[in-house]
């Protein structure tokens, strides 16, 4: 039992080393030699961890980064949910954008996971997964704005969640590629703003 | 004069095979020896035209990606323009997901250049420029719609291009990491269908 532990947090140190030494000197200029140094352990125990079985050192670390960011931004809405007033769909930008800042290396990690997706039909598999939990995620958070009254009652909110979704993921992209403050507040406005624009469009009331 | 030709031509075939190189195996599997290989030229031309200053290999494939999908979205939108009556953002849209699907290998280095800008600030600010002018051209094609009568008149068109713009990041991204028939198709027809609701939102009568 001590050992499992012991050793997930070994895993854990070598992905989050992984992660740093790709944002500081680029994906291209990885090797298990360089991540043991940058961890501190052994280029054996890097190796012994990751060079079995079919998942790769960079597998892992998408899988690693994605699930950190799953974590970040659910824990982040479970507490600006217990604020009164507050309307999820923004909280959902906001706390996506917020990990794009706090994480530097992650998120800039997520974007390589992007690139991955397009040459590898393994990853591209596995991102439908992902896009799937995540335009799920913007429905429910939808309907339940639009039942604290934030919005009306709104048409299609499947197509509604999907469009919000693709509108993010390029917001996203948009403040990763420039990262600085007046970027961060810029895109969180275009954001919102662009979210209210498509809840005024999809009412009930205009069709 | 012929020397430069030749010299130019040899530079695009190291760029295409890193290209293609980097689609196959991987960018973190990428050595001049192996693009050398890839192209059939000797390592010390691969690496006599780029190790020479400031620009690596990759920079130069990232400019030269850039490139090429500038002209080919160009040429793409100046072709359909000769036919009437199409609505030059839908053929925008359509020209820019063509692009990707048609040119797997390159589109997918396009990819890994968000990745780079994500942490690269000198990558990230030459981004800054590309992105100004994809919103200018976007900005003139609804323009141009308006004029054809496809749209009403629009309120504020550089927030409208913004908007369109980011989303088709979005679009782009979520055919490039899904890529087949199908979801070529959908994500079309996302785009379109969002562009002409976008169209409606800010045409100047609802205000």
């Amino acid at each position: 039992m001590v050992k499992t532990n012991k050793s997930l947090e070994a895993k854990q140190k070598i992905l989050a080393g992984l992660i740093r030494l790709a944002y500081k000197e680029g994906i291209d200029s990885v090797t298990y030699q360089k991540v043991a140094d940058e961890v501190g352990l052994s280029y054996y125990l890097v190796h012994y961890y990751f060079a079995k079985g079919t998942n790769t050192l960079l597998d892992e670390g998408i899988a690693y980064v994605g699930k950190r960011a799953q974590e970040y931004i659910s824990n982040y809405i479970s507490n600006v949910a217990k604020e009164s007033n507050v309307v999820m769909i923004h909280q959902y930008i906001l706390g996506t954008l917020n990990w794009g800042r706090d994480f530097p290396d992650e998120s800039s990690f997520w974007a390589y996971y992007y690139h991955l997706c397009s040459r590898r039909s393994d990853m591209a598999k596995f991102n439908q997964e992902v896009t799937r939990v995540a335009q799920k995620r913007v429905e429910r958070l939808i309907r339940e704005d639009i039942g604290s009254e934030h919005f009306p009652f709104q048409n299609n909110i499947p197509e509604l969640a999907e469009d919000l979704h693709t509108y993010i993921v390029g917001a996203t992209i948009k403040y990763l590629t420039n990262r600085n403050d007046q970027q961060f507040d810029h895109v969180v406005k275009q954001s919102w703003r662009f979210a209210e624009k498509l809840f005024t469009l999809h009412a009930r009331k205009f069709v």
